[in-house]
């Protein structure tokens, strides 16, 4: 089974966010490769990866790291598929790292998503296989449904909170 | 009896700092309905919901979001009635969300209180029925009078705090 | 002919922010007055214009401030009425201002609307008066269906826009 | 010709920015609509179309907004396509569009661009739908080379600057 | 003894920051008072406080406050006398409340320290009383004379950490 | 005739604003000198001035500057005098100016006044030396009775505003 | 003659303010080169150049770059020389670029200097090859003699400026 | 053995931060001193400290500081060795410390790392030493291969989390 989406982080510290995605994927049953390799400390391991996802046949990337974090835009300039980033707060509330990996320059776009959203990530990179894959389409639609009788739920749970003037 | 404030919040999450709207509501004796629906996950109902209100015999909605907190600004959308925005600190301090509720674009306003300004919002939503109802308009006047008592009883504390050089 | 709607600035440059306001409430036919008042230069004229707006008639206070903006919480401090704050952009590209209206402590609110947002917090004043009063409500309601006339009208002018592969 | 790129706008002011993506679709040879849609003007319009896009063979949607910048949430919110945010700089910076597009909650990802990113926005939706499209593909492979070449040149035109101790 | 100095602040939750010029004062024998007075809360109090500090011998005056700290500014504008600013991190790290204090309009000038630099408001008060006051300039450089040992003393204590290359 | 307050800027670039305090104590009739020091280029000089100020009769010094501001602290830490710190936007909206003066830690305040505000800098030099100067202080009750003028002026000027329901 | 000093920046739109850096350089008579690269448009050139500096002979690397600026990190990952960041604003007031060259992760430093701050990019370039250079450290200290020169003689200049109450 | 590298800070809570720049100092084998010297309450000393560490042979200096953190660019002002700014995070999440230090005015350039970041000022300083000193840039080059080992490593790790569709 060869993996269609390729998670990447800039340190294994990053990993409490980025399981996020991994787990979605999971849940999705996409298979997908999940690595740690540094556009600082391992810049060679990084071109080699991010020149060899299209043939090995990834899909869409998710590169998740925190502070200057260039670890997407590397990988973006390296790849024509699609990057999403995921800004990690490690410090400065997570400001660096937003726009380290928003603001990218003309031509090398990265598809960035809140501030620790490796779950946002993960739903993202469906989103972008299911444009051509009406299979994982069902899929996303059921999930969505599902998000909806969260908070239906939610709304009941709240229903029970009692106060004298509240009225439903 | 009727509510004439509907509080909605984003998820029920947000329940800790939006209950501080129930409790001013509950302490003025203003019928309320409380309720969680999401701009994102739920936006039917929130149709629903923000194209009935006036019909209903709501007055005033408040509605709390955190990060990218749009569900205000899509109630506003949707309703000629006062819509008043909670920003709720998720992230970043919540400057994601108050600039997400604040910065309505012309025609549709929303009225921002505070971060985390539950209590604000419901003292605001008050103030706007007291325009048209005297009886709302005297506990209003009364409310602040306690106000003044709480500080002046601070004051009192204050001087019970022993200095060698302290006069008063 | 009394005022309902009381329009404040802190100083007369504001005044080409704030005359958005001035045009709104005259372009829905409602009786305003407006007012240069400072609550650093003359605090004793806010003190007599806030305490005295209610027994006036006025329903709604709109003010409008800049830097270290206190006038909108200066007011709303000694008024029951709703005061709706206006941040001008006067330095710091209205950071200060924002903040210096929207943080209000729990007890006295301030309905903060966007930097120089005056055509909004005319609306909004509006809306808070068409709460009791129908014939306004139903002005809103035209008002708000012009809104989207106009947009309309503009995605009609984008259709006219040529490119080669464009197919709307 | 079927579109296959939708391009929103909240208001006709945002035109300039978004013509970018427009012209990028057109030299990928990529058809494509384009619409002025507002969120908080006509949320109906918005409704309609978003819940539409799948089904009229859409495969991307570009929506660009400043301030409180919700439409790109908004329309995320009722499509399972994959939806791209460009932040237009209206007020403070743009930080407003920013964090309103950026900083979508659990479930609902918005993929954001630089501020005022729209050509980056177009590409975005050519590198997803390449993902299923070999000839896309292909262009984006040149396109990108032809990238390099540019810079190529710029540096060649650095040679010729001329100062006594340049050695290159 | 008559008071001096006159520390007011905003609610005696900040009294944590604020009992830090107390103690100063208290150091340099000056006398003082303290008190808790709300410019949104009790407005007449802050007025009759203001206006007769200068009448009652009160020289400067200390004023903390958090989030829209409008404190400083108002009394500010009601007395002759320099009045120092501290804000106090009450919310989003405490920019609101240096914004708020600081960027006061022309004409009315609020002496602003640090967030939460209650410390450093008392100095400074001791030095503009110092200008007129011999015998408190002389307190004033034994203080910095000790300020100085302090951190020799903590140079010293540096100088026993041990490193196998530190030679100092 | 000597003066009594020293103007001090990093650079004659900063004229443009801290010539604001200069007419200002000119208006006072209060002595004054002005100098260029740089914190950076001319440390030296900046020493022999702060140590010298004392004793040379000044009673407060101004000190403005922009970017990594230090001028005003590092003065601060040389002389017992109270020193008024002036940010001057140079770059980053002067935020970096702002906090390099602001954020002086415990021992050593700097008297911190609006960005560009060298007029209040000034206002704030003469309430410090009214302090104890009874003919200044007349001076500045009458300054600020002048200020209440204007605006009164101004909002006689805003009475002559023309708008149909414009009723004041 | 062999370059010493490399200087680099992301796009020719950045020499503007990167030839700060070179007129420095020529100053001084210290041989450089000068070259466009991109870490996203030609990564493969920046890391023959990055991996090559060395053994050219280079000393020390200035690299410029705005918005996301990932080069000169990128740069810093593949040499052992130290690297200069000049962050250049081309959005958000350049915060983008500050935090994106300042907010190196652990193992990887980049030398960043003020936004647009190619000048002193250089002057830090020839304080690290003077550390082993005699010459160019007399240089330097010739240089920051003339520094104190120009702010002397701009004080000259201030004391030219008249005004009734200037005593200096 | 004399110190090659000097450490200062501006107090002893200064200390658990900048101590790893010490670390890695004696990690690499270079002689260094250690010292808290202030700005503001010693100032004295830090000029006889910036004035003589060329003449006792430091090549470079550290300098850590929070808040309006004045001690690199002080030492800057007094010393033609390359100084690197290590900003503290003690207010505001560290910004006042990073823009004090980084935004240095044209002619005295401080090289600023990221903040608390200490470990990568002393690699700087070695990268800066090195550059003359090739026994110093083999132990770099050694130290770099070791980071990448440490991000293999930690990649080998995480190919051993297990997902149901983890294919690496």
């Amino acid at each position: 089974m060869e993996p269609k989406v390729s998670i990447i982080m800039g340190s294994t510290s990053d990993l409490d966010v980025m399981s996020k995605s991994a787990k979605l994927l999971d849940e999705f049953e996409v298979p997908f490769e999940l690595n740690a390799l540094s556009a600082h400390r391992t810049p060679e391991d990084v071109e080699i990866f991010a020149k060899g996802a299209k043939e090995r046949g990834i899909k869409v990337i998710i590169a998740g790291a925190g502070m200057a974090a260039h670890l997407p835009g590397v990988i973006a300039a390296m790849t024509p598929l699609p990057v999403i980033g995921v800004p990690i707060n490690a410090s400065l509330s997570g400001f660096d790292s937003i726009l380290s990996i928003l603001q990218m320059p003309p031509g090398i776009p990265v598809a960035t998503v809140a501030v620790n959203g490796a779950l946002n990530a993960a739903i993202l990179a469906i989103q972008i296989m299911a444009v051509s894959d009406g299979l994982l389409m069902q899929k996303l639609l059921d999930y969505k449904e599902n998000l909806k009788k969260k908070i239906v739920k939610a709304n009941i749970e709240l229903s029970e909170v009692k106060y004298s003037y509240k009225t439903n």
